[in-house]
């Protein structure tokens, strides 16, 4: 087991020559700086390290097996599951430095990448070529691919075009042994082994660190369309989802935010733009231009048949940007309303979605306590968010193992994107059961025997 | 290690004694049906069992590793490389009896099945509710679902719709050691833990034994529109192929055909359907009755600008049978030809498709062969398949060392869809590397200790 006693300076010395000088933080400013994700949890390192190469990752990992010590891979630090805090100190290792698009295949469309490289950055570089990189987690103009990766990111897209998973097809890690390996190939299809990729992808850098990507692409979708559909209750705007989500259009978004998300939005932009409605829809549809208009229309009429009071198809691309502002103001949005929020991503069998709603606000109502619901409902994806005091935590915490005993009773799971990390360890094993888990502790060991690689994350115990 | 001295008698009673006499083989006829598979290489088993739940597989592997005897699970016999051959003796494990659709579930779209359903059968069944399962391996009529989990079947509808893998949501599974463990949920999405769903798929049935399948459905395609289009020679067809795939339409299936192929189909088939074409494109669209008629219209386009001398656009659903006749009879045509074939599914970046198709004729040139290829040329999959009589086999195995090397040079996979088994476990090493099938290794021998689960197959040698 890696010690939790720390780096000596010896070791601070060695680092040092690997990754040079400038890029061996060990500053209490600096610490603090790598110090926390998106949770707000935080736990200080004993000091950071900015590779440039695998083979400076490959000689960390060495001498982190030789003297013991934690070394905890780090995007941007957004994360929603403590995945890349150091909660056993140790080096963080950040890929700020690693930061290249190496190359955008147009032909093979398939773009290769260092893991530092921002997914909005990505993005914008492959659509200005005509190309598409469908995830879009909501941090998508924060957050690196490396991280996209190790959480299996998805986003709202991913209803119509998967996660993070369906477009990586080739993987360079450095594991936790310091070997450097390549997994798939520059190919669209291979079963050459056992799926390497799809097991590091996800694995919330605990099975070995990313250090070069290939990502498959596809054509930028010609037109777009957006719309957004405001409901009296939330009943309906569930119903309109599972309409919708076993009718024969795929759109490519598909969100539900509850009234308690509307309200917060409206107060954080000022505006009043539901009319006091109990929940609203966001719909997109992409493809040919004939394509989208007829399902935009196919749309909007179940949305009214549904019982939305208003609808709104946007007609160009800033009442496209009004739309999403509102989608995307939810999250800063909420801590306005109470200092502190838990936000889980759990995900339920699609047409468990009113379902699942309805029994959140029970839970809700029993503890007292305010829970706003918005997200991903086309997938069965919701993030669930309880917004309290500190005073509340107690009830916010009952209230979390009541929503995934629920989630577990649809056949749901309890997290959909965000991955397991520090906040959900505890409740891993009533999803997976302890056999399963198990096997997932065995592959932990075989490749990580000195539990090195981002140790006390998704089990609360591998050794 | 599992002895390859076999099953005793005792342990013949005990087998007996699980799955009921009725359903345990060991006279020299049964032994013999189950000995091989579509490779046409066979060994024979020492017994043969029918289990028909997860409970009766796992007494057997817990009587296996007990006993140390291998255990060998075999869906229809229809496999590519050769991983449901029982080369080191032992008990092959035959899923015809957990044949059930359990479960289709319309409203979320997903379908929960026993591992022996034969993959047409649940399509047939779930068009008949207007849902549609993409998957569709040439032999999907006799091929079973549990053996499409293990190999990660492919298809010819993958170029649009992904592999078996991205159909699989969940598995019940009894690992190696006799333990029953449930991966993945109900849920179009879920990152809790490490990705064993993924890891189980492709892994060839050497780290454990599916026993329930939850599938993802998608919404049956409203309209499907095929075309045929006949080229001077396989370069303008080749680039016919290399400009589709690299334009703004998505079809479902993009097949190239080259002329070897096209002679032997109209040996077999007895008629002249190319008018000594030198190569031939088969194409598929689906969605809207109106996007796939504009599509096809400008797919039929592109072919003429690459040189097409002819293009069929099928007017019903009899001429689409009529132009997927002739692809499905190329297997059964090769073997009209020469006695013996070697049939390799390589898979290039789809750009180098072109380049390959010119390598391989080169390869065959040289070594006096005749090599025909055809396959999905769409993702870059092509099946290269050598005809030979049996003394043409030393210069064979060479035109194979050199193919996949040109494969690899291109950053290809030596198996886009086959698997590895055994007629590709000395060459996936040179795809890999040593580390990374070392990393392999030690998950098989962490989930297989005593290496009872279909040995002697990917690796050759995992002990």
């Amino acid at each position: 087991m890696a010690s939790e006693l720390q780096i000596s300076t010896a070791v601070i010395k060695e680092l040092s020559s690997i990754v040079g000088p400038a890029n061996l933080f060990t500053g209490p400013e600096e610490l603090v700086a790598y110090s926390y994700d998106a949770t707000r949890t935080a736990a200080l390192p004993a000091a950071v390290a900015r590779p440039v190469t695998a083979r400076e990752v490959s000689q960390i990992l060495l001498l982190a097996n030789r003297r013991r010590f934690p070394v905890i891979p780090r995007g941007a630090g957004t994360g929603m599951s403590g995945g890349s805090v150091p909660v056993r100190g140790g080096l963080v290792l950040s890929f700020e430095r690693m930061n290249r698009i190496l190359e955008i295949d147009e032909r093979n469309r398939m773009a290769v990448v260092e893991p530092g490289v921002i997914t909005g950055d990505l993005q914008r570089e492959v659509e200005a070529r005509g190309l598409f990189y469908p995830p879009d987690p909501a941090s998508q103009q924060f957050c690196t691919l490396g991280g996209n990766i190790a959480e299996c990111a998805g986003g709202l897209r991913a209803v119509k075009y998967g996660v993070t998973r369906d477009y990586v097809l080739g993987l360079e890690v450095v594991l936790p042994t310091g070997e450097i390996i390549e997994t798939g190939s520059r190919t669209l299809k291979s079963v050459a082994g056992y799926d390497l990729t799809r097991l590091i992808v996800g694995s919330e850098g605990t099975l070995g660190v990313v250090t070069r990507i290939i990502l498959r692409l596809l054509p930028r979708p010609e037109s777009v369309e957006t719309l957004s559909a405001f409901f009296p209750h939330i009943r309906d705007a569930g119903l309109a989802v599972a309409k919708i989500s076993a009718g024969p259009i795929r759109p490519r978004a598909l969100e539900l935010i509850d009234s308690g998300a509307i309200r917060a939005v409206e107060t954080y932009l000022k505006q009043d733009v539901s009319r006091g409605a109990g929940a609203m829809v966001l719909l997109e549809v992409d493809g040919s231009p004939q394509a989208t208009a007829s399902e935009a229309g196919a749309l909007e009429r179940v949305c009214r048949e549904a019982g939305a009071v208003s609808v709104t198809r946007a007609a160009d691309k800033s009442e496209q940007d009004r739309i999403w502002k509102l989608r995307r103001s939810i999250s800063p949005a909420l801590y306005t309303i109470k200092p502190r929020k838990i936000n889980e991503d759990i995900v339920v069998p699609p047409a468990r979605v009113p379902d699942i709603l309805a029994e959140v606000q029970d839970i809700a109502r029993r503890h007292g306590l305010l829970i706003v619901c918005f997200g991903h409902a086309g997938d069965g994806n919701i993030h669930t968010n309880i917004l309290l005091e500190e005073a509340e935590r107690p009830q916010a915490e009952e209230a979390v193992k009541e929503i995934f005993a629920a989630v577990l009773r649809m056949q749901g799971s309890i997290s959909g994107e965000h991955g397991i990390g520090i906040t959900k360890a505890p409740f891993l094993p009533l999803e997976t059961g302890e056999q399963a888990l198990e096997v997932m502790r065995k592959i932990k060991r075989a490749l990580d025997p000195n539990n090195i690689l981002n140790p006390g994350k998704i089990f609360l115990n591998a050794e």
